[in-house]
Formats: C-alpha cells, sequence, structure tokens
C-alpha cells in the first residue's frame, strides 16, 4: 500500500503568517500522497465582527446562520484556502484547493439535534464518501487542500468541524492506502501533565489509554487534560477503522512528528 | 474531437439569486465537457466598502492593493464559486470550483506598465497554460468552475479579467477539443442598434466585421456599438488561434445560443 498522510492544521498556526509559511515549506516536502486539512482560525470570527454579524451562541455552541455561512465560506474556502494553495505551490507542492461541494468530495447532512438548530452546520455522511473522487487528485499528484465546507447535494454548503472532516478522510481512504492521520494543535502532543509541555507520551496504546482514563486513587480527574479525552476517543475510533496511526503534536515539529521524534503517536495495540 | 463549451458569465447573472439559478440548471444540462468562467459582480465592490477598504482608480482604471485582493479572493474564489459549485452539484453537474492557483492551471504575472502600479492584478503567461493540468479534470468528467484568480508561481494570487481567463481557456484546449467559447452579458448578441435589444447580428464573419466597423460614409463612428469592438477583436483572435466558434448572448438564452437561434455567433470565415 502507498502511503498517504493526512494533515489537519488548526487556528494557532493559520493566524500567524511565518508560522504558516515555515509549516507549509515542511508540508511541501512530504514525499508521496499528502491531504491538508485547515481549519478557520479567528478571521472568520473577525471577519463577522466587521460586518456587524452578530455570533449566536446556544449552550456554547456557535450557531451558523445563512450570514455566518457567507463569512465562514468566504474565509475557509477563499481567503484562507487559495493563500495556502498560492505558497504550496511556490514551494513546488502541486496543491488544490477544494471544499466538501468540490467534486462531490464531502456530503453532509443538517446537524439534526432535539432541541438546538445549530443552523448550517453539517455532519458528514460517512457512507457516502467515495474513494474514487479522492483518487481523481491523489492519482494525479494533485494535492488537496481541504477548507472545512461541506454540501448537502441539494444546493446549501454546511460549515463542518476541520478535526472530523480529516477523520473521516482518513478512514475512507485507509482501505486503499497505508493512512497516517496528524492532528497538529499547540501542544507538543499528549501531555502526561498538562502544565508541561514537554511530558507529552510518546506512544499511546489502547491499554495505556484506559490506564490513563481512570482517575487517580482518591480523585476524579483522568491522569490526563479531560480535554484531551474527546479528541483522543476519536483517535482511536480512526485507528479501530483502519488508519495506521494517529500522530499528536506542534504544527512547527512537523518533520518530527512524521519520523516519530515529537508528539503522540497512537497505535492500534 | 469532443466539443468542448467554455463559457463566461458576468455580474447581470451572478448578482441575480433567480437568475443565477436558471441559468445554472441549463448549464448543468450541456452535455459533454463544459468549463464555466464567472466574473464578480458588484458583490466585491459592496464587501470593500462594508468593510471600508477604499477602492483606488488610476485613469479609470481598479488597482487591486493587498487588501483589495483579500476581498476578491474571499468573494470570488470562496462566496460566488462555492455557491455555483453547491448549486451545480445539486443538478447532478460534478462541478469543481477552482483559481488559476489551483493545479497550477493559470500562471500569470503582475501587469508591467510603464507608469501605472495595478497593484496585484496579472496577466495570463499564456505560454505556460498546460493542456494535461485541465484534462485531469475534463477526462474524468469534472466540470471546472474559475474564479478570476490567478498566481504567479511564487506564492502571490493576482486578480485577472475574467473574459481573459475565458479566451485563454478556450484557445489552449482548441488544440485538443472543438471548442465553442460563449460569452454571456446583458445584451442580445452584437447589435446592429444599440439601442435595439432585437436588432443582434445572427452570423458575423471576418469581412462583415471590417465593413461594420467602416464608419458610415460622412461620420466617424463605425456601424456597431464601439464598446463591443475590444470584445471582438478578442473573438476574432481566439477564432484565429483554434477556437471552432465565439457566441456572444445573453445568458438567460443559454440553450438557444448554444443551438444558434439566438445571439451573435462568431466563425473563422
Amino acid at each position: 500500500m502507498d502511503k498517504l498522510y493526512v494533515i489537519k492544521i488548526g487556528g494557532n498556526i493559520i493566524d500567524d503568517e511565518q508560522k504558516l509559511s515555515l509549516f507549509l515549506k515542511d508540508f511541501a516536502q512530504i514525499e508521496g500522497h499528502k491531504i491538508l486539512v485547515h481549519g478557520g482560525g479567528k478571521l472568520a470570527t473577525k471577519m463577522a465582527a466587521q460586518l456587524d454579524i452578530e455570533q449566536q451562541m446556544i449552550d456554547g455552541r456557535r450557531v451558523t446562520d445563512a450570514e455566518t455561512l457567507k463569512v465562514v465560506t468566504m474565509v475557509y474556502a477563499g481567503l484562507i484556502n487559495k493563500k495556502i494553495v498560492a505558497q504550496l505551490q511556490a514551494n513546488n507542492c502541486n496543491a488544490i484547493g477544494l471544499t466538501g461541494a468540490d467534486g462531490n468530495l464531502i456530503k453532509a447532512h443538517k446537524r439534526n439535534h432535539p432541541t438546538i438548530d445549530y443552523g448550517f452546520v453539517g455532519d458528514v455522511d460517512s457512507g457516502q464518501l467515495l474513494v474514487d473522487n479522492w483518487q481523481i487528485f491523489l492519482s494525479n499528484k494533485l494535492t488537496p487542500i481541504i477548507a472545512p465546507i461541506t454540501h448537502d447535494g441539494k444546493g446549501n454548503l454546511l460549515n463542518t468541524n476541520a478535526d472530523t472532516i480529516a477523520q473521516e478522510i482518513a478512514k475512507l481512504l485507509s482501505t486503499i492506502y497505508d493512512v497516517k492521520l496528524i492532528y497538529c494543535f499547540e501542544k507538543s502532543g499528549v501531555l502526561l501533565d498538562v502544565n508541561d509541555d514537554n511530558s507529552a507520551i510518546p506512544l499511546l496504546t489502547k491499554q495505556y489509554y484506559q490506564e490513563l482514563k481512570t482517575p487517580f486513587e482518591g480523585t476524579w480527574a483522568p491522569r490526563i487534560f479531560a480535554g484531551m479525552l474527546p479528541k483522543l476517543d476519536n483517535a482511536f475510533a480512526a485507528i479501530n477503522s483502519g488508519v495506521s496511526k494517529v500522530i499528536i503534536g506542534k504544527a512547527e515539529e512537523l518533520q518530527q512528528l512524521i519520523t516519530g521524534e515529537k508528539g503522540t503517536t497512537i497505535i492500534n495495540q
């Protein structure tokens, strides 16, 4: 099986021109097949504020109304996506910027929730993703750069979580590639001590994860930062669905994440 | 040779939700290979005003400074492009929204002008366009939807005239396709009387064009609206470069433009 890297970057890199530029240089140098999924950073929030579009929150979750959808489409699929593509082209990486609507790559449906209307927020229809649609690009040595926008096939664009998109792509393509899924975030990996950036766990197995989730004797607190648990549950779900490795760490250390020198590697053991 | 339609739509359709939606239904029904090039309409100007970005004009030409480039990238490559793609997908047309940076489709350079700095305005490097880069999409039955943004290969996006982009694509692909280039605008074709929308010339040959350009006896005015002359010069340049037909007319009459019932058809005779 050919190798494929699916790499997700978030706001901390996107909002920092210099860091982004260095990251893209490293990314361009990865040999073989690769896909980049990017989030939106603070630009969309800033743009919405400049355009006087009020951000509606329900129970701490952002609602994507029609005006907010326009803003995220402009900022994610336009500004950020094309900036990344142009820079990668300058680094001799034949990048192509896409949303889930382009080439019908990622079908989704409006989120169903019993009490909250999230507006134009899309949950991916995993069963409707087609390997062939992705192969058009990968087999032609194009590098897809994916903005976190999907579509419902009825003409609506939808705002979709970038972590989820990366995971869905990784799962789908693990049927024909040896897929490594890399989540870049602001920490150096899964930390044993959330206050110590040098405490990243190099290798995380299923059994070790169970141990870490078990609270210390006499406390309710798991041994790793509770905020990491959903990310890790997702990582193990990806592993269980055929992804060969999930790696979590800093975008600034991309090369070392790939070699295993840095970050946390999660494997199916 | 397989047929290929390269169709350019402008602001009058893009700014009108209902007209755009009807046009896209018609466009989706064209059988075989097709490429859509869209302009920006008034949305970018509106957005720049909302964001308090002053539009700089020199000698009546808009200058694309760094902030304006961000706006046109957001609006053209994000908002308009993805809206078109999502609607075409709903009409069973496997559309893919692209700029000239994506897949290195359209290389350009910053405009050189002895006295005016147009900023991030790009003139297409015709000699550097590659048929193979387009064939990846066309041979896989994808329909490229092109936003009028190009790149210089050094990491810069550039704002490029959509009419020119349509013409360059048509010329390039006429080496392997029977290309028909359709320019949609607000008039029903090349009018003999600019005030009479029923006066469209059905067929325009080189010889007839020369006659029409000749002023009436005793006047300086050519027999067709002077504003059309640059468009027509471009059309004949395309014809001379291998494009089989150029058709000019209304987006609302797309089907009849294709059959020849409406609009002005320009041929190499």
